[in-house]
């Protein structure tokens, strides 16, 4: 017999009980966040057919980056490399029924090829939050609006982070109007506008010269300049500032300001995948210097339901990865403690008290406490090093004497302190430390 | 541009928000039950590599039912058919850090090639429950009381259903010693009982008489006849019910009387895909005429981690499906109400009342209330019939004199009831009706 090897395929996690439970808090301060704005929980398929991909994802994640087969009848499937076009499709597919406007989010696996980096697996996790139905700029400040909530549910500070907002059709009026491109010039200068920060600034230049020609770039690149390091609408060169575009990012970030959201800057270079994108995009970028990165971003995508033969409706959405908020809380010391969602562990003494420690365990299960018996019949020590390992909160001691008398030594393992308690008593602690530690996280995210 | 189908992939199903509460329900009462026994939760990639699954499982799983395919760098992957090779192999991969007993949860999607049937799915979800560490039957014991709380948790009341339990030892001994069977014999006998309530009795009969032969099946058909229909260890034929795995039986079957566990059943017809288990095996079958069958099991199955070549670990478990679960819960008439997750519906009377409507909605989620804002502008009967479909429990209703005197009116959806209430009294009632749900959910299933 061949020996199987015990890493996780190329690209994967394992996520052992103290990773999940880090994964999980990221994933119930995103549920809070969307369901505080009263976005409901939906689920897709793992598997869709290729081609609600190719028909409008960009064409380097639908045909480079997706996990992409044939099944057993012969067709052309993929695993979700993203969940727009099914979350599209779901809403096409009620499009008479579902009351509008809708107000959906879901938290899924994804998956794509990706050369591994920091922040980049290729299976990740997602909150994807989408409003369908609202064309008005109103949409475009509620989503922003979450996604500020969600990094102070985080415990994030307005300084930790920034919110960058740009337009599609401003971005395309200062292509064609103020830069002077053709078609296929913008499209390589949005490109290149893209990777503005990963290349040196004489390959940016170097790049922008040869989408220009030698011509176009003496006015070129002054122009390009103008708007780099623009970081408010009125800084606009005039001719662009006026533009209908311009006036509602103006209009977008004035509500954001009266909603308390401050730390947002328009960004005249501020591209994204801009395949579905028709409004309004955003990035939400880390201030962090070891982390200076957009950590997830969104925008305006009218239209994408009517490749399902449908009527087009306005929608702004955004899609928020686990690993980056992960690295986010992590350089900015978010992370809360690991502290097991066991609540006792149960220290047997002796193999005749195994009954009574069992019996003991009900009883508390009954009110709520969670309870791991150790049921091995070993030794002390042993039973006291695997339940610190676990970081479970308390232990409490099992043998026939407290058996008989109803009294149990508990002890808390943070603080090695220990008393003597009935089993009300015990529950009136282990709960108390629980709903204290709930009540501490709403504490800290209410401060920041 | 042609039209998308807005169906999802065969055997695939979407989940609106409707449909995801009452997964999510079936969820979290999983969890709840996982957790009071101190289980862990852990998360597996969605891909492994194929050989994890030939190495061990069925064969039909492995080469028929799996999503197989070859990567882009040549490695052959399958979409997870199922948790046992994926957590074996992380608890293989840490087999002397982990603190042991390791106990560990998942709840996660899986795929297999299925022909849609009633509660089979091509993707489908489970929560995966296993304790690695423990040879004694204090685990199996373990692991059924946790079956049988879930259960409770969900409401069932005893007579819903029954637990069957078996053990692979005493099986090959049937198969063996009591049949004289040979090793082939015993396979197809197995196969031929799995099978025995999907085919007549004389489809039955005939093929057992095919399995033995003619000669061996004068003697061999009154034996198998005296096993079927058993149901205690003491009413099994004496040179069988004195074998090791026997007694081993009836004492599970003390310790989970002990436990409060009494609809336990001994069956000696009771198989299961047996690739795994090395003893206890058991099913948690539903008593309901309309939906007769094995809702879920499992059993112990040491030595699955030697595959990836440690040290082999003594190791009970089972996996529970979603879908059946949802099947029983209609059957037996236990699905909770449907309600939307979000509290209140802020109805917008007037355009000029949008931005205060929003300031009270931030004032509201500041204490904890999920509120949707109709920021539409239409009339206000849209605006009703939209939170109405979405079964969200509380209207609020939001003009220039309601902000202006701090008094708005809140209509409970369910009862037609209104009253006059400030942001503080808004907030109790809103928050009650949750607690209180919470509150009678427990209620009810500590009642069963």
């Amino acid at each position: 017999m061949t020996t199987l090897s015990t890493r996780p395929y190329k690209g994967t996690r394992d996520y052992y009980p103290e990773e999940k439970r880090l994964q999980n808090y990221i994933f119930s301060v995103w549920a809070q966040a969307a369901r505080q704005f009263g976005y409901e929980e939906y689920g897709a398929p793992l598997l869709e057919p290729l081609d609600i991909y190719t028909a409008k994802s960009g064409q380097e994640l639908a045909s480079e980056q997706t996990y992409v087969f044939d099944d057993r009848g012969g067709r052309t499937v993929a695993v979700r490399p993203e969940m727009t076009p099914s979350v599209s499709r779901m809403v096409a597919a009620r499009r008479q029924e579902l009351a509008m406007p809708a107000r959906l989010y879901s938290i899924a696996n994804f998956m794509r090829y990706e050369r591994p980096q920091r922040g980049r697996e290729r299976e990740f996790w997602q909150m994807n939050v989408d409003l369908f139905g609202v064309s008005s700029i109103e949409a475009d400040a509620e989503i922003i609006e979450l996604a500020y909530t969600s990094m102070k549910l985080f415990g994030a500070k307005d300084d930790m982070f920034t919110i960058r907002v740009n337009d599609r059709e401003l971005i395309n009026a200062i292509m064609f109007r103020y830069l002077g491109c053709d078609a296929v010039q913008a499209e390589l200068m949005i490109k290149l506008l893209d990777r503005k920060h990963k290349i040196s600034t004489e390959a940016f230049r170097d790049q922008a010269v040869d989408i220009f020609g030698p011509e176009q770039a003496k006015e070129g690149l002054p122009r390009l300049a103008s708007l780099l390091g623009v970081y408010k609408v009125t800084e606009l060169p005039l001719e662009i500032q006026q533009h209908p575009a311009a006036e509602r990012l103006q209009q977008l970030m004035d509500k954001l300001a009266q909603a308390g959201v401050r730390n947002v800057l328009f960004d005249a270079s501020l591209m994204r995948g801009l395949d579905y994108y028709t409004g309004t995009v955003f990035e939400v970028f880390d201030t962090h210097p070891d982390n200076n990165r957009a950590l997830f971003g969104g925008g305006r995508y009218d239209g994408l339901v009517s490749l399902f033969g449908v009527e087009p409706l306005p929608t702004v959405g955004m899609g928020l990865g686990a690993t980056t908020m992960q690295n986010f809380l992590e350089v900015h010391k978010l992370v809360p403690q690991d502290i097991s969602t066991t609540d006792v562990y149960l220290v047997v003494i002796g193999e005749s008290a195994l009954r009574g420690a069992k019996r003991l365990a009900r009883e508390l299960r009954a009110e709520g406490v969670r309870v791991e018996v150790d049921i091995t019949g070993r030794k002390l020590d042993k039973q006291l090093r695997s339940a610190l390992k676990k970081h479970i909160p308390y232990l409490v001691f099992v043998g026939e004497a407290e058996l008989q008398s109803g009294h149990y030594k508990i002890k808390n393992t943070a603080t090695a302190q220990e008393q003597v308690a009935d089993i009300a008593r015990m529950v009136s602690i282990v709960l108390d430390r629980r709903s204290r530690r709930d009540e501490l996280d709403d504490i800290i995210a209410s401060l920041t």
